[in-house]
């Protein structure tokens, strides 16, 4: 963020089109927010957190409390724009937290605002970096592994969650090689995992998410990784519509299963996954395939489209945070953590 | 077939385009079966056996053995046109015992082979309603059911499979409902099945293949059916990608799996399904949405495209076939079923 604004990658055009948005008020992120131009918990979280010191930036507010009303507005917008992530409103309680304190002046508590959301920035890259260096022990020289969805560095501030993992075990000279479910409907794997492979120079091939299975039971896969959008206080992890289904198939064959998060996507006031909040985003991503304006399905079809799914803490073998590893009991294990 | 052509809708167009196709000689069925005009196994092996008729009246023979030398070769030609469905080399089979029979002319024997594809086509449609009569027992007032793939009128000569028991338990009155996973990377359920629902009136809703885990664990589903390309003798069943994880996620949260198929899609040689072989398709299915010329992925990427997978016997409630539902033991109650 420079001068009162905000640039993001628009991730709906790629692979197509690299092209860098600006974003001048809270309103366009919350836009872009909701229509996945920038999407990735961590990531939403941050551009919330932007959002909101857009909008103290842009506030034409004489005293400190008419700033604080205005970034209160702003951020009962901002809230609203996605519901499964719990980062986007982890953000915005933290800049909500920073909106309360005392200052002297406008000027000062708007500087304090914009920080706080930069720190915000800066503080998940470094998380990341730290969750990088906590999963990258679990894979191997060799190693194939399925990933879901993306989590590679456009779907935080910058380096990746399960993505970043595997990305440092290449960086360490573990050779790898990543089998990338394509992630209907929206296709974040075929069109963002894979581009983000491609630049970093990891060895991968695209599957339909259906296909994961085949190679699960035939034993040509050795770990799969993904990341999670909200994780409830017992381990159970919402995460990308198609995650559930490959853990299953995972666990059935005996095949490792790890969530990558930061510690800011655990809810510890949800008891399980049954509470978390799963949307259900417009039919036309699944009757047509995104970005192309072509429909699949016959006129008058009706589809029906969670973003996401829950995945039981049975099925997962490990959660993957910046602070650790955490193993069953999950809830025991991830309360100590957290704590 | 009338005139020595066979004409059949082609099913890459559907549902935007509705074309019948005229196939005038058995290489023109054999690229029709290989490149997905005509899918579906029943419908393949009576593509097939209408190919073969095809050679059989095209053959310039003198005498029946040159005619039976000329079916032959193109039986070879037809018989490799796709590995998994054993009901192609089923097809075939039927119609070289034909061939070998004795004959008094060359017009004769054609004739008998004409004669024998037709066999062929007409009972896959006798068999079909047989398959819906046993199979519709399971279905009860407001189940709703997901399936994968299409395995109704378009898979056969006519009626469907799978898609056919729950279109004759619609016509009993019974009121349904069908999650239709749209099926990656061919999206034959979105565009076919789909299809096939709306002439018949029949509720539905399509869903991304990932997210039948969401819906079977969140409880909406009562049943799942799905068709079958080759069933081992154990009860193991190859079907179209992605049923397996489907299975899966039905069997892990109560919900019965059924298979149904005609009795010539049991392979009795062999003894479970790690031995059927599994096609690998061109990843352009997977890089790409098929039909319409789009791309997905980044230039460079590669995929892989198994076409089918391998549903353990141990996740399937039971098998329907024309003579009747198989219960676990699959394998004794299989081979007594098809003595």
């Amino acid at each position: 963020m420079e001068r009162s604004e905000l640039r993001m990658i628009n991730q709906r055009l790629l692979p197509s089109r690299f092209e860098v948005e600006t974003f001048r008020d809270h309103l366009a992120v919350a836009s872009a927010i909701r229509d996945m131009v920038v999407r990735g918990a961590p990531a939403i979280g941050a551009a919330a957190a932007f959002g909101l010191a857009l909008a103290a930036c842009r506030s034409q507010a004489d005293s400190s409390d008419e700033l604080r009303q205005d970034v209160r507005q702003a951020a009962d917008v901002l809230g609203v724009a996605r519901p499964t992530a719990v980062n986007l409103s982890w953000a915005i309680q933290r800049m909500l937290a920073v909106v309360k304190e005392p200052s002297e002046t406008v000027m000062d508590l708007r500087q304090k605002i914009v920080d706080e959301a930069q720190r915000i920035a800066d503080e998940d890259v470094e998380t990341n970096h730290s969750i990088a260096h906590q999963g990258v022990t679990l894979i191997d020289d060799g190693d194939v592994i399925i990933t879901h969805c993306n989590t590679g560095a456009l779907a935080v501030v910058d380096w990746g969650t399960a993505l970043g993992v595997i990305r440092l075990a290449f960086d360490q000279g573990k050779r790898v090689k990543v089998l990338v479910d394509e992630t209907r409907p929206r296709l974040q794997g075929a069109r963002l995992t894979a581009w983000e492979l491609q630049q970093y120079g990891i060895p991968y091939e695209i599957i339909s998410d259906g296909a994961a299975g085949h190679f699960l039971r035939s034993g040509q896969v050795q770990k799969v990784f993904y990341g999670a959008d909200r994780v409830a206080a017992n381990g159970d992890v919402a995460n990308k519509v198609g995650s559930y289904m490959l853990a299953l198939a995972a666990h059935a064959n005996r095949v490792p299963v790890y969530s990558v998060f930061p510690c800011s996507t655990v809810d510890l006031t949800l008891e399980n996954g049954d509470q978390i909040p799963i949307e259900e985003r417009n039919e036309d991503e699944v009757l047509g395939i995104e970005f192309h304006g072509e429909v699949i399905a016959p006129h008058g079809a009706h589809a029906r489209n969670p973003a996401f799914d829950v995945t039981p803490n049975h099925l997962l073998t490990g959660l993957v945070t910046e602070k650790g590893i955490v193993y069953p009991p999950f809830k025991q294990n991830l309360a100590r953590l957290m704590a």
